[in-house]
């Protein structure tokens, strides 16, 4: 890039053409690439965007070709979720790393009050993105019927409830929790607990409903606690609450990894054995099954696919490419760790 | 907002002047909030605004006003940092929230690769955002150049090396960790030792120096292990490490809590009772800090408060004020839990 000295007025189209010696209309086509320019001419023009050290400015071109070339990236979460969750990094890196293939720029936009939501539904409005992905969707959030009236290219990770027509990329939260809990029920326990969390979401209420489908006849809604979150300290919470219903429970399927770590604290604290006293497992694959001790048997959350297919989601529509009907779903592995 | 079929063709200034009956001059001065409007015209024009579904093109609107009304949030992390920072998400939603209040659009941008930095060059020099935060910047950051030559308010969270006249806000990395090694050598611990890390950059380097600073005479280089990153598995190859070195080590200083975490791990693995045998300090006060077995004794970074900051260095700047001479330091008051 060229030096510019700081708040020095930016170099026009018009200082390109009188450098080059053209017409303004032909140094717009080079600029946009468009055919129809002579090869001299065009070198000319390079040439002359280098010396007076013009760049173009995208918001003008974006106004009249009628795009940005940056996709919206919406966080939708509360305060304390967002910091709390292992996965949203990973989401927002492959969705980066496969926007940025397709030289488009991901721009990630925070929704954490009322305030928030009311001007990112005007900064979407604005035409500063081409399109959008949105994680944790609720049910009837604003910011998903305000990308609906827009018609804006969509896609959501995770499928938020009542929106089941637009195109998300996610994963069998319900086959992969049953799945798991027969893993584990395998491994010769008895009397076998969930800590559910996050029953206002799809994601939770499906593990809920896995976990329910495992246990079959067995199914004991007593060894069932509700948490309101995907956090640590939930699980703690939840896991005192399952022990002192329950002393004799020997098994326990965290609603997620950050859950079961809570679990172990409240099982140490108990003075519990982790796998021999009390089998646990979580639901992610996130940093935290690696690091708690012991580390935790989970189901792997492909967390950077589906940034990743989200994002070829939103390219396929700009490309007026034709998306997967009910969704796209992702393979999620049982990894077995010491926990269980 | 009016409710308007996805797809359909978007209202323009013209639609709302006919539909009012007024010219179009007169549109734009009540969009733009501009006087001279007599009220009956004012009331027929925002009348008109509601019928048709007229929402302002502010990509537009950014190019006739030289502004966007949005500030970029540059994030620079090597991806496995980015998603080991435990500060990364506070620093984001403290400077999120403090535009917010100023009515200012916050747009994320995450640089994971060298494609990401030019294609984020050329976002900044389109006149997509008005001002630029930027987290973990380096030396020779070819991002810091770019804004530079732009001209673009810019605040630092942490001061760049090589640019120590722009606008930061940060804390006294040396002073703080003098002050929380003091206070570790005051509980009575005689072979007192650091895992230092990410010396490439100023924190890590500062954090050393102010190590160095406490011990005075008593400073001995072999009980100082190097890793590169602030990272748990950092933290265990650094204990590692320093209990070969030296098996009757009775305190350490990790350089953050993440690598105090992994200390913990591998004194756990080497049979050490964690106080009794060996007293054990982070930095950072993260979620990590609250979570170890025992929780860690730490210093408090104020990293919301480090996202609000620099937030407000940028809208200084936007109202045409003075920003404060050599950045601004925040208190990093220490917490001593059962760690030390």
């Amino acid at each position: 890039m060229v030096s510019v000295p700081a708040r020095r007025k930016r170099a026009t189209i018009h200082d390109v053409a009188v450098e080059a010696g053209v017409s303004r209309g032909t140094v717009s086509r080079v600029v946009n690439d468009e055919p129809y320019v002579s090869a001299n001419a065009r070198a000319a023009i390079e040439a002359a965007i280098e010396k007076v050290g013009y760049v173009p400015n995208n918001a003008a071109r974006s106004l009249v070709m009628q795009r940005s070339q940056a996709v919206g990236f919406i966080v939708h979460e509360p305060h304390s979720l967002f910091l709390e969750d292992p996965n949203i990094g990973d989401i927002l890196l492959g969705a980066n790393t496969a926007l940025s293939h397709a030289d488009y720029q991901m721009v990630c936009l925070i929704i954490d009050s009322d305030r928030d939501t009311a001007r990112v539904a005007r900064y979407l409005s604005g035409g500063f993105v081409d399109g959008v992905i949105i994680v944790s969707a609720r049910q009837n959030d604003p910011i998903t019927r305000v990308v609906e009236k827009l018609g804006l290219p969509t896609a959501f990770v995770g499928h938020p409830p009542d929106l089941r027509d637009l195109p998300f990329v996610g994963i069998d939260n319900r086959t992969s929790a049953r799945a798991l809990t027969e893993r584990l029920l395998d491994t010769g326990r008895r009397r076998v607990g969930m800590i559910a969390a996050a029953l206002d979401r799809d994601s939770g209420a499906d593990r809920l409903a896995g976990f329910t489908d495992a246990l079959g006849d067995a199914f004991d809604s007593n060894l069932v606690a509700s948490v309101p979150l995907y956090a640590y300290a939930a699980g703690v919470a939840g896991m005192r609450e399952l022990l002192q219903r329950s002393p004799e429970i020997d098994g326990v399927f965290a609603a997620s990894d950050a859950v079961a770590a809570g679990a172990l604290e409240a099982l140490r604290d108990a003075g519990r054995r982790v796998p021999e006293d009390v089998g646990v497992v979580g639901f992610d694959d996130s940093a935290w099954a690696r690091r708690t001790q012991p580390p935790l048997s989970t189901v792997h959350q492909p967390a950077s696919g589906l940034g990743a297919g989200a994002a070829e989601l939103v390219l396929q529509q700009l490309r007026g490419e034709a998306t997967p009907v009910g969704g796209l779903l992702l393979q999620t592995p049982i990894v077995w760790r010491g926990s269980a």
